[in-house]
This record gives structure tokens, C-alpha cells and sequence, in this order.
């Protein structure tokens, strides 16, 4: 069984490739190269897909710059030390338009290519409550897409699902299933706004997350902060 | 009212761009640089976007040879001479995966910038009946997940519209159309494999049903054939 695997380099999705390897799927994974401002996830992303034994990794240059409107792609801002309420309050400057549609859209064509029928990918509809495209109606809405946007849909040979095996989790409750899968999180980068060689900040909303989510969990971050 | 319009300086993106401002939008065009072999496409994009006026257009760079499987972006052979049953009687090797899923998620990230409600494609449903992402319940569907996966949709303020004015129309009706509302149809390209100087070839499915179109609409196709 061949499984397409939505890979950052962070926390999350790194936890979704050890699931889907221990559901016995063989592994193609797809990295996004769009205009990030931490580069370092794309070293991070070839490292782990090499680690965990990928029959394939792709990565896909698109420019998600070039229309705007995102504090991880654009000049704005990314915002420190907010807390979670603040956080989950409205949607984030970090959200970049229509990118899960987006990366879901690469992974059908490369499933399609590949004749995967599975694809996972590690939204968590708990910590990114303000994302649209990271809650489980979004991700039904996409499977239902799918299933009639494919050659294999029409032929009625093949249904494609979409894994999202973290959607309920909490950080805590992710970090602590990677372990038990034999994670080693020091491989992984969560930060937004990294420093030279790719020191991970610890303010911003996403090591904020990260932070939390080994203290609940009882378990110290491998990583370096500044 | 601002759309974004799918422009590939075709024949049906060039007369639905025509319909789209005959409706009274505003025009914001997307036309696609994905490996495709007839760069000429992109050259008659940008002078149709500026002879319709378009407030803004964007050539997105996107690599869909990377994954393989399909004889606009490989080194298949792009199959000629083939008459209406043999076009219709498969999914055509020209047929890229997911192509029209990723478009319209690349549409759906602009609309969201610019704050457009819709968006008009060209797809057809008669003459690329073999194609899975150009049938009316795979728009249908894509107009569902995109409500769900934005901003906008989320926050109940706006619902965003995909028009497909061309899908039930033969390739002749679309050429009336168009000529009604005063397309110069020497400014688009149809050809699936042009030759030096982009002349088309006028044998490939493409050529073929472009011709057969304007021989029943009655009218002599301005554009020069090897």
C-alpha cells in the first residue's frame, strides 16, 4: 500500500509519517519549498523522509509570495508572546490563503501518479482552531473532491482517503504518540521566525505551542531556543 | 465586482474571460506556467489579459512535470490524426493529474487576496468528456470545499462562486459566443505541439476540434496552420 505523506520538517508532520509507516504504508513524501522564511525545514524535511526509509520525496517549489497576504510568507510582522487565548481568538496573521487546498491539490496529482490511494497529512484542528482548512469538514469536502477530480475516481477503481490522524490531538497527546512510535523530535523544526542556523526563537506562536506540548506532555524538547 | 479569470490564451479561456466582463467584473487573470510545451500559450496570455484591460495578471510558475504522467508535460507523444470517438473514448493521454484541482486551488488563494467572490474557468464537458476535473460535479464539489477552506467562508461574510459558462456549450457555440461579443480569436492558441515560431499544427485533438468548431460555426479561423 503506497501512502502519500504531507511532510514539513516539523513536529506534526513528522508524527504523521511514523503513523502512516506503522500502518504498514510504503511512504512518498511531498515538501513545499513556497517562499518560507525557515529554510531550514526543507533540510529537516530531507533528513527525516531519508530517516524513515521514503520510497520517494519530492520537493515542490511554488511561490506562495507572489499573491500575498501572509505573515509567514509576506514582510508582516510574525507575531511573539501571545497566549493561547489570544492565539485561538481569530484567524492568524500566519495563515497563508488557501494553502492546505493547495498542497492537498500536489498530493492528488502525485497519489494520482504514484497510484497511492492514501494521503495523510497532519492538521490539528485543536491548536489551529483559527485556520480554516485545518478542520475536519474541510478535509471531508476535499476526500469528496478527490474522488471525482482522478482518472481512478471516474474508473471507479480506486477511492482515495485522507488521513488526518492528529485532527483531535493535542500537542501533548502528538508528542507523546511520536515517542511511543520512536520519534526522535530532535530532528523536526517548529519555529516561524528562526535565527542564524536555524535557532529556534521560542516566542512565536508556534514554539510557544511546541514548548507547551512537551511541558504537558512531561518530556524535556530536545531542540535548542535562543 | 472583482472575478479571477483561468487564462491559458486559449480558445474557451479567452472567450470565458469575454463573458466574465460582458457580466460587468472586474478582471483579475491567472494563467499557469507548469512545464507545458507550447510556451506561446503564455505570450498570447499576457497580450489578451492587456487587450481585455485585466486589473491585475498573474503567471503562476508551478512544475507539474515533476511528477510525470502526462503527454503535455512529458516526452509521450501527443497523438494526432485521431478521429472524435477515439478522442472521446478514454481519459486522453494529454489529461495532467489533478490539473484542474491544483488551478482552482491556486484561484481560490488569489480570490482570497484580492477579495474577489468569483471565479470563472473554461472548462468544457462536451468536447473533453474523458477529462474526470472537468465535469460539472467535480466544480460543484470544488465550489463546496471552497467555501469551507477560506477566511471569507469561515467567517460567513461572503460565498464564493465558481462559473463555468462554457461547460454544456459545443466547441461552435462557444466560438458564436465569443464572436458576438467581439473576440479576435487570431489572438489565442489552441495547439497541443506547435511548431518553430508557435504555428499549429492542426492534426493534434486540439488543432482538430478547434478546426471542426469553426467549420460548424461557419466561420474561417483566423489564425494560420502548418
Amino acid at each position: 500500500m503506497k501512502s502519500v505523506v504531507l511532510l514539513s520538517g516539523g513536529l506534526d508532520s513528522t508524527t504523521t509519517l511514523a503513523m502512516a509507516q506503522k500502518a504498514g504504508f510504503d511512504l512518498f513524501c511531498l515538501t513545499f519549498d513556497y517562499g518560507q522564511r525557515h529554510r531550514v525545514e526543507l533540510d529537516r524535511a530531507r533528513d527525516i523522509a531519508q530517516h524513515f526509509g521514503a520510497m520517494d520525496h519530492q520537493i515542490v517549489k511554488i511561490d506562495l509570495r507572489q499573491f500575498g497576504g501572509s505573515a509567514l510568507t509576506d514582510s508582516i510582522e510574525v507575531p511573539t508572546d501571545r497566549n493561547q487565548e489570544e492565539m485561538s481568538a481569530e484567524i492568524p496573521v500566519t495563515y497563508v490563503p488557501a494553502r492546505n487546498t493547495i498542497f492537498l491539490s500536489f498530493c492528488l496529482a502525485y497519489a494520482e501518479v504514484k497510484e497511492a490511494s492514501d494521503i495523510f497529512i497532519g492538521v490539528n484542528a485543536v491548536d489551529y482552531s483559527g485556520y480554516p482548512d485545518c478542520r475536519p469538514e474541510f478535509i471531508k469536502a476535499f476526500e469528496t473532491l478527490a474522488n471525482l477530480a482522478t482518472k481512478a475516481g471516474v474508473e471507479g477503481k480506486q477511492s482515495l482517503k485522507i488521513h488526518t490522524p492528529l485532527i483531535e490531538l493535542s500537542k501533548a497527546e502528538i508528542i507523546q504518540k511520536g515517542l511511543e512510535l520512536g520519534v526522535d523530535y530532535a530532528m523536526t523544526h517548529s519555529c516561524y521566525d528562526p535565527a542564524e542556523g536555524g535557532i529556534s526563537c521560542g516566542v512565536c506562536d508556534s514554539c510557544q505551542l511546541r514548548l507547551k506540548g512537551f511541558q504537558e506532555a512531561r518530556v524535556k524538547d530536545p531542540i535548542g531556543y535562543k
